[in-house]
C-alpha cells in the first residue's frame, strides 16, 4: 500500500517548499522533486498546503461529569477530528470510582478507544487521589503502558492539595514525565458562585464573573512556584485563557523555567459578549475557564507569536445544548461544563490565524502538530512532514471559503460554538500512515482503524 | 506638665529643620525658632536628630506557641522598645481556645498589656475561624474596640483557606479595615519539612531550605490575587523577605492596586548564612520567613527606596536561647520560631541605612514611624513631628558608636540576633506624650504608663 | 512685620494638620495651636487648604524666539504666577548673542526681572555652545552666582552633539549642579516636516505627528544612557509628556540611576484633539513636545502617583493667539512654540488632581512645591511649610467653584489653553516672606517686591 | 554529478531524524530511507550531524581601513570559511572613495569576489552619504543587483546622522530590503576616547572602557524609535554584545516592533579580561564594540534561545597581530579594530552552544543556518535541508576533540582570538551545491566554484 503526494507546499514548524512525499506501510519514506514512484494512489496537490496530520491534545470523548456525558465518544468524536484534519488525539481521561488505582483508568480508556477509533490516539493519566500505591504505580503507567503524562485539577472534586501537586511533579520529573494542570483557584470559584446565587444572579452571564481571570493568574503562579520547589519539574497549563495567566507564564520563561502552555480556539476567536446572547444562548459557551475579553484574546495571539503559548487544542467536550445544558437555564451553575471543538480548531486556527496574518503559516504547524508530538513525547512519530515519520497527512485547499455550520460538522452534538463564523481555507484531505481518511469533508476511513500510541518519556 | 528641646535637627518624612519643640500636657504644641517658653524640663538637642518616635507595627509579646512563650510580656516586651526608641507598638494577638469570638482575646490582651505597657500600645485581631458570628463581631471589634486590622495565615494549624481569606478580606474592606497576612505555602512547607525530616537532615541549615523563597513569594501573588476579586480589598503583607516576592507586590503596584508591604531588620542585615554557624548557633535565627540570601537583602532595601515596601517593623518574638530555641536542637522543625529586635531596630535601621547612605533620612522616618501610623489608623496622632500630635519623639545623636550586645539590651532573653554589630547613631532620649521615658539607654519612665490606642478605620 | 495665619488645614508633602503658622520678618517663626500673638495681620484659614507658596521651575518670560516674543515679562508674568498661588520662579534663560559667554545671559535676565517680580525667581543657565572657556565659566556660574542648573537643547538651532551634552553633564556632576533637557530627537523632527510640508501637509493637526512620541522617548533614553556613561551625572528631563519617555525612565529608577523627570499640566489635562478644531484654534496647543492621547496622559498622572515624575511645572510661554500665532496659520512649522499657564497649574492639578482623586493632596505639595525646591537647591528655604522657611503660602479654598477664562487670567496673552474648564478648589490668598501679594484672584502686591535666589549646588 | 549522503542524522530548525540525502546537478532532490541510488558519490554519515551549511551574513573580506587591510580575500577567506562548515557569507562592502555611487562598491565587490571566492556569496551594500542620487539608485541595487540589504554606520567617519538614517530606513521599507546597523553612540565614544588619551591611558584595557555597554544600548535603541517612526522599518542590528542593548530589543519585540538582532561568537565564549593579557596581547581583541561581562553573556546566551537574537555571525575582519595589530601597541585608539573567527564558528557554537546544553541542536542550525538565510532573502535555496534547496550541507562528527589552534586554521592571519579553547565536534564535511569542498579540515574545492546568490527583497 502506498500514496504518492505530488507538488504540493509542504509546510514544517520551520520550512515552506514544493515536493512529493511518497508514503509506503504507512511511514514517509521519500520526499522528493518529481518523484517517479508506482505507488497505488497520487493525489495532486499543486496549490494546495500540505501540513503534518494536525494533533490535538486536549479532549474528552466519552466523558462522563455525573449530570451529563460528553456526547462523542472514540467514534464519532474521532470521526470529527478526522474531518477536521486531525490524524492524532491524546485524551484526558475521567475520574474512576473513588480510590481505583491508575490502570483502572487506562483499561476503561483502551476499552473506549479499541475498535472505535478512526485516528490514532494516547491518553493523559488522571490523579484523582494521591498516596505511595498510587506514585509507586505511576512508574508502570508511565514506562510499560506509555502513558508519560498526567493531570492534575486544583479545583472540581478531586482537585488536589499543593503538597499532593508537589508530589506528582516531583514523580513525573522522576520518571521523566510531565505534569497538566487544570489552573483555577477553588477557593475563589466557591466565594464568587456562592455569592451570585444566594444574590440570585443566575443566568449565563453570572458564569464569567464567577471565574475572573485573576481565578486563573493565581493558581498559574501558584503551579510555577510549587513546579520550582521539586528542581524546576516540568510543567504543563491546560487552556491557557488569560493575559495574567501569560504574563506570569512570560515572567517564568525569564526566569528561564520550564512551562508550556496551551491556549485553545475558543479563547483566541470568541470573547464574553457570547454570555449575553439571548434565549440562554450563553449556556452554549459555560465552559471553564470562561471566555475573556479582546485585550486576553490579543494577548494570546501575541503569546503564541513570542513563543510563550506552545499548543492549540480544543478541550472539546460536547454537551448537547438543548438537552444537557438546559440543566443550566434557572442557574448556570448546573450547566456542565464543555464545548465541542474537535473539527473547528484547524480550519479556524488557518484562517483566524494564518490568513488574517496574526501567525505565520509556520507557526500553525507548530502549535498545531509539532510542539504538541514534541512535549508530549510523540515526535518524530508524528508531528512532522519528514521521512521516517508517519505518514500522517493534512492537506488544505487555501481557496475554499466556508461558512461553519453545526449541521455540516460531525461531532454528535447539536452545536457549535463557531456557529456563522467564515473561514477561508479547509481541509480537503486527511491522511493517517498512509490511508486517506477524510476528503472533502466526508469521513471515508474504517471504524478502528486508529491506533494507540505509546508515547515516551524523556529518560 | 511641658517639655522644651531646643534647636534639634528635626526630621520628618519630607522635612529636615532645626527648631524647637513645646510639648504640654502630652501634645506637641508649637514648634518654633528660638522658642522662649517656660517649661518644665528643657532638652538641648543642637547637633542631635529629632525624629517622631518609633512605632513598631508586628511584636509578639506574651506570645504563646504551645511549646513555648515569648519571653517578654508587655512590660519588659515595651522597657525593651522604649530603650530603642519605640514609643508605640501594634503588638499581633496569638490564638486564644478553639472556636472563641474575637473579643475574648481582645480582652486577654487588655489584661496582658494595662498597668504593664511602659509605652503605646494596640493590637492586631486575629482570625483563626471563620463563620457568620465571626464575620458580623468584626464590625464591634473594628468600630467600638478601635481594632481595625486582622491577621490571617496562609499556615500553621490556624491557617486559613482561600475561600475563607476572601471573606475575611471582603468583611474588612467593607468596615474600613486592613488584611495583614502571614504569606507562606502551607503545602510546599510540609512537604519540605518531611522531606529533610525523613531523610534526616534535621540541623539548622535546613530550616531555610525548607522554606525557600517561592513558598513565600506564591503566597504574596496568591493575597495579591484574592484581594483584588474582592474589588481589591486592601491588604498589607507583614515580614517580606524576599526579592521574588517583592516583584509579585511591584507588579501589583505596576497595576494600581492596594497593596503594603513591611519588612523586618532581620532581613535586611542578616543572611543564610547564620544557620550554618557551628554548635546550633543557627537555631537562633529559626524564624519564619527564614533569612534569605544577599540579593534578596539588596532587593528589600531597593524596594524601600522605591516606594513598594512601606514599613519596617520587627516580628520581635524572643524565644531563650539555652532553653526554648534548644527543644530544635535535635530536630529543626521542634524549635519555636522567632527573634528578638524590637530594641535593635531604630538603631540598626539609622546606621545600616541612614549611615550607609542607603536610605535617606527622611525615608527613614517615614518606614519607621509615618507609614506605620498612617496605615493602621493612628496618624496623626502618632507617626510624625507636628502640632497636635502627641509628643512622641526620639532623639538619636549620629555620633555615637556601639557594639550590639545582647547583655546591654533590655529584653528578657539571652541573645540577639545583631550581637557584635557595630551601629553608629544611637537615641539617647525616646519621649512618650511629652515624658521621657528612657535615656541614654537606660529606662527612665513608669510601669503601666502606656496607653491602649484606639485606632481608626478608613470609613 | 509680622502675619499669623490661623487654624488652617496644613499640607506638607507628608503631613496634614490643623494649625497656626506666624511668620516675622519673611520667616516662620512658630507653628502651633492656638497661638497667641500680636501679629500685624491675621488670617482666619479655618476649613481652608494652607500649602506652601507653589514654586514653578519652567518659565519663559521675556523668551524672544526670533520670530516672536513671549507676551510676558518678569512683571505681568510674575503677577499671573501670584494670583495662581505661585511663589517663586525658575526662569530658563533664552539664548544670547552667537558665542556669548554665560554671565552674559545671567546679567541680562538680571536686569529683565530686578525692579519687575512680583515672587521670587532664579534663573535656569543655558548652554548655547561648548568650549573650554565655557566649561571653566561654568562653576562661577554655579559657585558665584548661585545657579546651579542649566539647560541643554537636543534640537533646535542651538541643539548640542552629545559628545557637547557629556562635556556639560560631567562639568555640573562635579560642580554639584544638575543639567536639565530638552529631549526631542532632532533628526526625526526635520525628516517629519519636512515630509508633511513637502507634502502640503500645513495645518496644526499635522504638528503632532512631526514629533510622535518616539521623538520624545528617544532622546529621554540617550539622555539616561550618555548621563550613565559619565558617573551616573544627574539628570532633570523637562516636560516629559509620553508614556514612552515615562517608561524608559522607569527603566532608569530601576536601575537605580539618577534621573529626575518634570512633566507640565497641558500633557496632564489636554490631549491631541485640540489641533483638530476648527478655525486653526489648534495654533494655541503648537508647544513642543505636542500634546498627546489619552493613554499617555493616564500613563503621566501614575507616573506622578509611582515616584518616577517628581515635578510639575509650566513651560509657561505665552504668545498672542491673534498676533503671534498667526505666523503659523498656513504652516505649522512657522507658528512660534508655547503656550501660557504660569496662573492656571496650581488650580489645575488641585481640581484635575486632588479633588478627582488622582493624586493625594500631600502628592500635590511634593511635585507642585517640595519636589522642586529640593532639586534646584532652594529646599529648605523654600518648599515646605517650617519653621525657619521663607513665609510662603498659598491658602486654598476647597469650595470654590470656578471656569477658566482668559478674561479673567493675569498673563499679558489672549487664550487660555484651559478656557472652558471647570475646577473645583481655588487660590484664595498667595503670601511671600510673609507679605499678601494675592487675594481673590487679584494682585495686591508691589512691582518689584520679588528676589533673586541664590540656590545652592550639592556640593 | 550526484552526491547521496547516507543514514546521517538530519537536522533542520525543527527537525531531527535519520535518513538519506540525494543532491543531484546542486539541488536536493530526494530525502528518503534507504535511497537507492546510483550515485556518483556516496558518504556514509551514520552517527553524524548533518546540518544545512553554515551561513555566515557578516564578514569584511579585502577590507581596507585606511591603517590596514584585512589580511584575508575572497579566497583565502573562503577557504577558512569552508574548512569550519560555512558553504555562503554575505560580506559587508567597504567604503568606496567619496561620493561614489552604490554601483560602484558593487563593480569593485564584485571583482573582487569572482574568481576567487570557493563558497557562494552575495554583499551587504553600504551607505556612506545619502542625497536623492543615492535613493533613487537604490532600486536598482535592491532589484536589478539582487542587493536588498545595507548598512548604516552610526559611529566611525562614515557615520550618518539620524535623519540620514531616516531616509534610508524609509526607502528600503519601500523596496522591500532591510536596513542593518552598526550600533554605537559616536560622540560618547569620541568623549571618552579623548578622556583616555588625554590621561595617558593608552593601553588596550582602556579599549573597552571607552565604549561602555551603554554606547551601544543607546544606538540600538535609538534605531529601534527611528525604525518605528518610519512605519516600523525593518531593522537588523549587527553584532549585538550587551545584555542592555538586547534588553532594549526584547522590550521592541513586546512592542511587536521588526527588529532583528545578531550576536557574534567573541560576544559568547570571551569575556574583557582579554584586555588586561601581558604583552599586549589584548590588542587581538580590539574590536567595537569590545569584548563584554560574564553577565552580558549569560544575556546573549538567553536571548538567542528566548528569540530576541535570530543570528550568530561572525564579523570577521582578520588584522595581522604582529603587524596591522601593532599600531596600537602605544594607543589603543591606533590599532585596527576586528579580528578572525569565520572558521571557528561553527566548531565554536556548537560545542559551547549544543554540547554544553545551552541551545539545542535545532537552535543552532536556526541561528547560524535558517534564519540567516530568511532575513537575508536566500531562502529556501539557502539554510535549510529541503528538497529543491541548493545541496550545501556540512557534515559534523560529534565525537571529535580539538583544540583550537591558529596554525591549523585557514585564514591568512597570525593568532585566533580563541587559541586554545578546546571544542567537542566538528565538520568532517562540507558540501556545496553537491560538491565537497572541505573534507577533514582540509580545503579540497576549486578556486571560484563560488557563485554569488542574488536575494530577493520581501516584495
Amino acid at each position: 500500500m502506498s500514496l504518492l503526494i505530488k507538488n504540493g507546499n509542504i509546510i514544517t514548524a520551520t520550512d515552506n517548499y514544493i515536493g512529493d512525499i511518497y508514503i509506503e506501510d504507512g511511514i514517509i519514506k521519500e520526499i522528493g522533486i518529481n518523484l517517479n514512484k508506482d505507488s497505488y494512489k497520487t493525489i495532486d496537490a499543486k496549490g494546495k498546503i500540505v501540513i503534518p496530520g494536525g494533533i490535538d491534545v486536549h479532549t474528552h470523548l466519552n466523558l462522563d461529569v455525573g449530570i451529563a456525558v460528553a456526547n462523542d465518544d472514540f467514534y464519532t468524536g474521532t470521526i470529527a477530528a478526522a474531518c477536521g484534519g486531525t490524524t492524532t488525539i491524546v485524551d484526558h481521561m475521567g475520574f474512576g470510582p473513588k480510590g481505583c488505582n491508575l490502570k483502572h483508568q487506562v483499561d476503561v480508556y483502551h476499552e473506549y478507544a479499541k475498535e472505535k477509533a478512526v485516528i490514532d490516539y494516547s491518553f493523559h493519566g488522571v490523579i484523582q487521589h494521591i498516596n505511595d500505591d498510587i506514585l509507586n504505580e505511576m512508574e508502570s503507567i508511565v514506562n510499560n503502558e506509555g502513558i508519560p503524562s498526567f493531570k492534575v485539577y486544583l479545583t472540581y472534586d478531586y482537585k488536589l492539595e499543593d503538597e499532593e501537586v508537589l508530589k506528582v511533579l516531583k514523580r513525573l520529573k522522576e520518571l521523566g514525565g510531565i505534569t497538566t494542570v487544570h489552573c483555577e483557584n477553588h477557593g475563589s470559584i466557591k466565594f464568587l458562585k456562592d455569592y451570585y446565587i444566594n444574590n440570585n444572579l443566575k443566568s449565563p452571564k453570572y458564569h464569567p464573573l464567577s471565574r475572573p481571570v485573576e481565578v486563573e493568574g493565581e493558581a498559574v503562579n501558584r503551579m510555577i512556584n510549587l513546579a520550582k520547589i521539586v528542581d524546576d519539574a516540568p510543567l504543563y497549563i491546560v487552556h491557557l485563557s488569560s493575559e495574567i495567566g501569560l504574563n506570569y507564564i512570560k515572567t517564568a520563561h525569564e526566569k528561564g523555567e520550564n512551562v508550556y502552555a496551551e491556549t485553545c480556539p475558543q479563547y483566541l476567536v470568541l470573547d464574553d459578549s457570547k454570555y449575553e446572547i439571548e434565549n440562554n444562548e450563553g449556556l452554549k459557551y459555560i465552559m471553564s475557564p470562561p471566555l475573556r475579553k479582546q485585550r486576553d484574546i490579543d494577548a494570546l495571539w501575541k503569546g503564541i507569536n513570542d513563543g510563550h503559548i506552545k499548543t492549540i487544542a480544543t478541550d472539546h467536550c460536547p454537551f448537547a445544548f438543548n438537552k444537557d445544558k438546559q440543566l443550566g437555564k434557572d442557574d448556570f451553575t448546573k450547566c456542565p461544563n464543555g464545548a465541542p471543538g474537535i473539527e473547528e480548531r484547524i480550519p479556524l486556527i488557518f484562517s483566524e490565524g494564518v490568513m488574517k496574518n496574526r501567525i505565520s503559516i509556520n507557526k500553525f504547524v507548530e502549535v498545531c502538530c509539532t510542539n504538541p508530538a514534541k512535549i508530549f513525547g510523540m515526535y518524530p512519530k508524528k508531528g512532522t512532514i519528514q521521512v521516517g515519520s508517519d505518514g500522517d497527512i493534512t492537506i488544505i485547499d487555501p481557496n475554499i471559503e466556508k461558512i461553519l455550520k453545526a449541521e455540516e460538522l460531525h461531532s454528535n452534538v447539536d452545536y457549535t460554538p463557531y456557529e456563522g463564523i467564515k473561514v477561508k481555507g479547509y481541509p480537503i484531505y486527511t491522511i493517517l500512515r498512509g490511508e486517506i481518511i477524510a476528503k472533502d469533508n466526508n469521513f471515508i476511513g474504517k471504524k478502528g482503524y486508529g491506533e494507540f500510541i505509546k508515547r515516551k518519556s524523556k529518560i
